[in-house]
């Protein structure tokens, strides 16, 4: 992976988590991560306002090259997807607004990059994420979420590089 | 209801019918109606933009009042659910960000508005809108849908000034 800041974006439809990292000659370095809360009581378009402020900010203040989310496949149920649906659609309309290419890869994808189990919980991810960057303050899940999906896509990218396979 | 403009606005993840009218004096007036094509083949956050971009446009043409969209409970399954969010969360946050309220009814309120019938289908649907309205050219489901949306908030608003209930 040549020199690159990528930020991982986990959106909620009242927390949104988000991490960035820089990879530079090599070395994955920590740059921040943290949450972006929308206002509970507040009508949907209002909340979804705040998240595209709160994001275009983050993105506008750290200038990331791309923007990595989760894929979806699934949710709880009709409503879930819904929520979810409108939170992310924003989300991936905020850093396509800054040219930023969005990049998509599965829990699965993230968590075996991650962890090497692609079942492995929050904690675990966490852990490892915390590990990996030698963060030692604590983190949200929502966070450490983040920051697992912009450490898959800067492993992949490696991969990618180092390997002559055609990947498609 | 108060002389103002109002855009109905059904967003689909490809498509994304709009369409304007203008309450004047007691009249109700069709200003405009179409849709905005996604282009298929770009990524999920490409297309939004385009949504977002095209629906910016027209709203900073015709300096809606109001914005309204349908209350979505259901949808054929998850992964309609998720791409109809995604759409969804940006049409109203593009609302949003030029400080237009966006208003949701259901399906049930804007059919029953419209023919009288709630579970009408899309051909009353427009059949009503094109009398009420006095359009004799074609329409697209999509805009007929979306002029049947702010005929709704029209007739909902004038009941609601007419009548000396107490509307939460």
């Amino acid at each position: 992976m040549q020199d690159k800041i990528v930020i991982g974006i986990d959106p909620g439809s009242i927390m949104c988590g988000y991490g960035i990292i820089r990879k530079e000659r090599g070395a994955t370095i920590y740059i921040t991560a943290g949450q972006i809360a929308m206002p509970k009581k507040q009508p949907l378009s209002v909340r979804l306002k705040y998240l595209h402020e709160g994001l275009s900010e983050i993105i506008h203040t750290y200038q990331p090259d791309e923007a990595v989310i989760e894929k979806i496949f699934f949710a709880k149920g009709i409503k879930s997807a819904l929520h979810l649906g409108h939170a992310r659609g924003v989300a991936m309309l905020t850093a396509s607004m800054q040219d930023i290419p969005v990049i998509e890869y599965s829990a699965l994808e993230i968590k075996q990059s991650v962890t090497g189990y692609g079942h492995a919980d929050k904690k675990q991810v966490q852990h490892m994420v915390k590990a990996i960057l030698g963060i030692k303050q604590d983190l949200s899940f929502d966070s450490s979420d983040a920051l697992a999906m912009a450490l898959c896509h800067s492993h992949t990218m490696d991969y990618k590089i180092h390997t002559p396979l055609v990947w498609s």
